[in-house]
């Protein structure tokens, strides 16, 4: 299975792709897009639009990831991101891709195993767990990142086992035992 | 000179097609696209580039226009705003077009002449400018307002007259007045 992970933003678009050989995972490509900065909104977006749709057709992935996005500093730097997510999301559609949305946390649980990891700590377990020098560029990690989540969420599912991560405790776990 | 206006929404994103021929309004064709409420956002989105696609094939207009947005309820709204307009705004690049963004009280003074006019005021100011039936729904009124705004201002650019609606005033205006 080839997993394609988007970091979308609106001037830097990071994306990375992995393949799930066997329960192995395997470095395939990253990298980030970076709409030309003087053009239009709508010329940027397309320009967006383009080159994930280039990435697609490169690399054929069979499946897309995405990190959801529950917080943004103002309506306005939401705004900004949910356009660029919009121009990613229609390039994702329109290849017929299915896309799985993970939150942060359920990011970082199924990269380092904690769903507090830092963001170094995530992308120090994104080279290990792919074989490959640091990534520097912070977008393109962190779409690695969503990528293996979806590779290692599949798995655990396969064995069972619940790839969300644990809820905060809220109140202490009361275990009934039920005798017979 | 053939103008789409475009009011994009994650539900329902209206569409408003206007020519303007020496100086007279004409109006060419309204709707609204709806995606199907149960798929998937990647599809969802899809659906929304494609049928703009498809009205701006049908269509062919030279120019489009779009309501510039500075308020949202929350980031949420936003961002599922700022998805909806990606995708659209993705549609109008990929053809070409130049998108032109005005504020919401620079449409209602460009259809109304008032920056602060009621929306049912725009509404009714629509349909007798373009000599058509009131337009029932809003979001298709609202795409055929901002594509007359972009008329109308043109016109008035072509005048020499600032389309641009006049600030509210915050303090006294003094004429100085240079005596020879």
């Amino acid at each position: 299975m080839r997993i394609l992970g988007i970091d979308p933003g609106s001037n830097a678009t990071g994306y990375g792709v992995v393949e799930s050989q066997r329960g192995k995972l395997v470095h395939v490509a990253h990298g980030v897009l970076r709409p030309p900065r003087r053009a239009g909104v709508a010329q940027r977006l397309d320009y967006l639009h383009r080159t994930v749709c280039e990435v697609i057709e490169g690399h054929a992935p069979d499946v897309a990831a995405i990190e959801q996005i529950f917080v943004a500093r103002s309506p306005r730097s939401a705004l900004l991101l949910g356009q660029a997510r919009g121009a990613v999301l229609v390039a994702l559609g329109g290849a017929g891709l299915v896309v799985h949305e993970f939150s942060p946390s359920q990011v970082k649980q199924g990269v380092t195993g904690s769903g507090r990891a830092t963001k170094d700590q995530v992308k120090r377990m994104v080279s290990r767990l792919l074989g490959i020098d640091r990534v520097r560029a912070s977008d393109a990690a962190d779409a690695l990142a969503v990528a293996i989540r979806h590779a290692h969420g599949g798995r655990l599912e396969a064995a069972g086992v619940s790839p969300v991560p644990r809820r905060r405790r809220t109140a202490p776990r009361v275990r009934v035992r039920v005798s017979s």
